[in-house]
């Protein structure tokens, strides 16, 4: 079997050190050909977070489908749908540096916040009870909350 | 500025060592709670590669928008915001394991080689001339398409 | 040709009367297996007002991109791929009722209709200046705009 | 309660005549600024004709999510957010006209007849037996899968 290197934009040729971490979120936003206000890092952190959250969500809905007991896990698929397509979608806007709407950018953000904190108290509750990609999708609900809070306050700084 | 730490799917607590690559991909794989029968190392590659796809697609989209030279970007602006579109709905279905369909998923994922073909081919062109965003985005088409040729290839085995 | 009938919707053997005009939103609400809070008439009203705004949006990018002043035109495309992303997760999460978060889909709907009024000023002034789609795309902003606005209120009562 | 017209698409002022039923995307093709080789009429039927079909899928997603008898529709549920999200992206990659790729069309078009004839098959049976909502979302299905095989086949001619 071919192997696929499973480290995320990796830089070709690069040797053992801290460019191995650069996301392609970041590597894009190196290369934009104008100017931003927003700090580069905090807003690829907040790209990558969206990104994972998103994944992560969309595979908890499935695995709670896949649950024997899913008729108690039905709030979560829900929560996880939605928490899926904001997270998409903030992605997506965040990833837009040309002619940034400052009032679309940052509704929208809190509307993940909203979203990624109602998800992760839905799935931290079954990861306790030991559904394990509950407690994983929980993880990255809180990770993407905590970096799109840290792009509010940095916003509004 | 509190730090947020640029490695994805970071497994809490762990020491500097391979578990710092999972992804959040193969960490839901890891806990979903049937069997099935893809390979998870290739499917989590998949996954992650249409990932960052689709996020360098929306990027290169909107920096090729950035450009002064705009209007000999527009084929690139185009495809690149198709590419963006089905790499994100194949990573969805892919992400999905419960009652999987292997006609639904080998359409898709072939549309999305073809698409990945496309942009790749039409980014590497203007990276090759100077756009370093395009650069940056050609690769990471090449690499989804190579990924999900690979699963492709699994799936029909 | 085959032709296809371009009304949506239309119930299978109905004579002309006002079923012809019951959207596919509206039918799916009438056999939704609970019962819901909200008024499933300004529901449905928000549901395809939000489908056409996003898809109007996406063709509105694409014809500002067939335009030979694409440079002047920028703000245009950036804003309207942003409307039509926010509208299609906007329309999904207000597609659905089970577990229905007021928190979530509230906050989601305010940057619905920050996105519509932004896309919609900016189109209607190309739309003044000759650029028909923009006037049709402003008309689908306006009128998704009013339906959000309406189902915020209906929220708050 | 304020009302807001059902109808879609309907031009401003116009009459009670067939003006009434132009959906927006038809007026948007109908302003595009270059020519396009699809027949505009054709085009149109299949954009109204997804938008439809991803819809009612999420919204029956979201309906079965409610039933008592959840465990028994996890199929379904699957099947319907794959063809909302392939529904979704096709529709979108079909509403650009700019730069048409007839590979990549050809290729998505083709994932979505598999993806509407999955989800159709499978609503249709739960239909049968007493799902309204299934039996609704089989119709928006059945009408995609045609919308976009008369597509395929006029793209082939």
């Amino acid at each position: 079997m071919t192997e696929i290197p499973r480290e995320r934009g990796r830089v070709p040729g690069s040797t053992m050190d801290e460019e191995l971490d650069v996301s392609y979120a970041k590597q894009m936003l190196d290369t934009y050909p104008r100017s931003f206000n927003l700090d580069a890092g905090l807003l690829a952190a907040a790209i990558d977070a969206l990104a994972d959250c998103g994944q992560a969500c969309d595979a908890c809905a499935d695995a709670c489908l896949g649950e024997q007991d899913v008729a108690n896990l039905v709030k979560c698929v829900r929560l996880n749908l939605d928490c899926a397509d904001v997270c998409a979608t903030t992605k997506r806007v965040l990833s837009r540096q040309t002619e940034y709407d400052a009032n679309v950018t940052r509704a929208l953000v809190q509307a993940c916040v909203a979203s990624c904190k109602a998800c992760g108290d839905e799935c931290e509750q079954h990861g306790e009870h030991g559904m394990e990609h509950c407690r994983v999708c929980a993880e990255a609900c809180r990770r993407c909350e905590q970096a799109c809070t840290q792009l509010l306050e940095a916003m509004n700084a």
